[in-house]
């Protein structure tokens, strides 16, 4: 193998990380739409065929941002926390992530979850589903572990966590109000067992 | 005055609402971004210039088009709500007009608010302007009626409220639940004074 192919195929892991860590900030802030090959190759100073060696199409590129996504959802919130018991405990680990992360996130764009749920909630096909999913499954955690908490209406619980989250991070984003997380925390508080 | 141009005159304020109308709900599923004139004209089988003749701009389109969703959330949850007093009985009627309307309107495409908030929170400007401030009137009168309630934490409450029914539409709008808005209801009688 020639040096230089060699070189190649090494960074090539580290350059699909970065050009989906810059596409998950873009989409944060305006949405997966605007995503475009073109878009995102002016961001990154690269040329629109060298993304589409990465991403053959604007879905895929779409599809692989909403997995990246994920990924650092789950690395920041979700794995910390797996260091405490599940139930009220666990409960508790992912709830102080999930909005100090919403807090530390606004920097860069805002909620991924949020800005493109709202985006994509009429748009059937795989995008859609695939972030139907990611917060069908951040849901069903929550529930699960407040039910292994004794929380009696689990469900109501976890709809309620998200729905407090994403009204933080919508109220910060629209009036620049960081007293946005303190009332999600206040109110995570009151619920929590 | 020619009768043509007198029929045209009298018609216009129709015809205006009527576009306005139409304009609302393909906003609330699709965003205000999408709302292009030409778009628009597609919809209401009319030609791009007489929609020009009554909006100039895809911004003065999109300004009038957020007027017309916050006359239409007035009429249909603030104003049957005056008939009651304020404070607690006003802070109840408004709480039920709010979920009835979010449960209605989502079959014609879902909850306006939402749809454009997260769209517009990036782009400054006189339309994310006008969508802050309707959002913000409404919170507002949300927590005066709660602190003439008695309620303590006034703005707190608000925020709840906003939240919890802008997740319920989302739930709706994502996973096609319609007990979302029973979810919703049972988070408003918890917290309800």
């Amino acid at each position: 193998m020639p040096t230089a192919a060699v070189a190649d195929a090494r960074r090539r892991p580290e350059t699909r990380a970065a050009i989906l860590g810059r596409a998950v900030d873009l989409a944060s802030a305006e949405g997966l739409e605007g995503l475009t090959i073109g878009r995102l190759a002016a961001e990154l100073d690269m040329s629109k065929s060298g993304l589409f060696r990465h991403f053959g199409s604007k879905e895929e590129l779409q599809l692989a941002t909403v997995e990246e996504a994920s990924r650092r959802f789950v690395a920041t919130v979700v794995e910390p926390a797996l260091a405490t018991d599940e139930g009220e405990p666990r409960l508790r680990a992912l709830c102080d992530g999930y909005v100090d992360h919403l807090e530390q996130q606004v920097f860069s764009g805002g909620c991924f979850w949020a800005a493109t749920q709202a985006e994509f909630d009429d748009r059937p096909g795989p995008v859609r589903d695939a972030i139907a999913g990611a917060v069908a499954a951040w849901t069903t955690e929550l529930a699960r572990q407040a039910r292994l908490a004794g929380v009696e209406d689990a469900e109501q619980l976890a709809f309620e966590l998200v729905s407090i989250a994403t009204g933080a991070n919508n109220r910060y984003r629209l009036f620049g109000d960081p007293g946005a997380f303190a009332l999600a925390r206040t109110a995570f508080e009151e619920r929590l067992p």
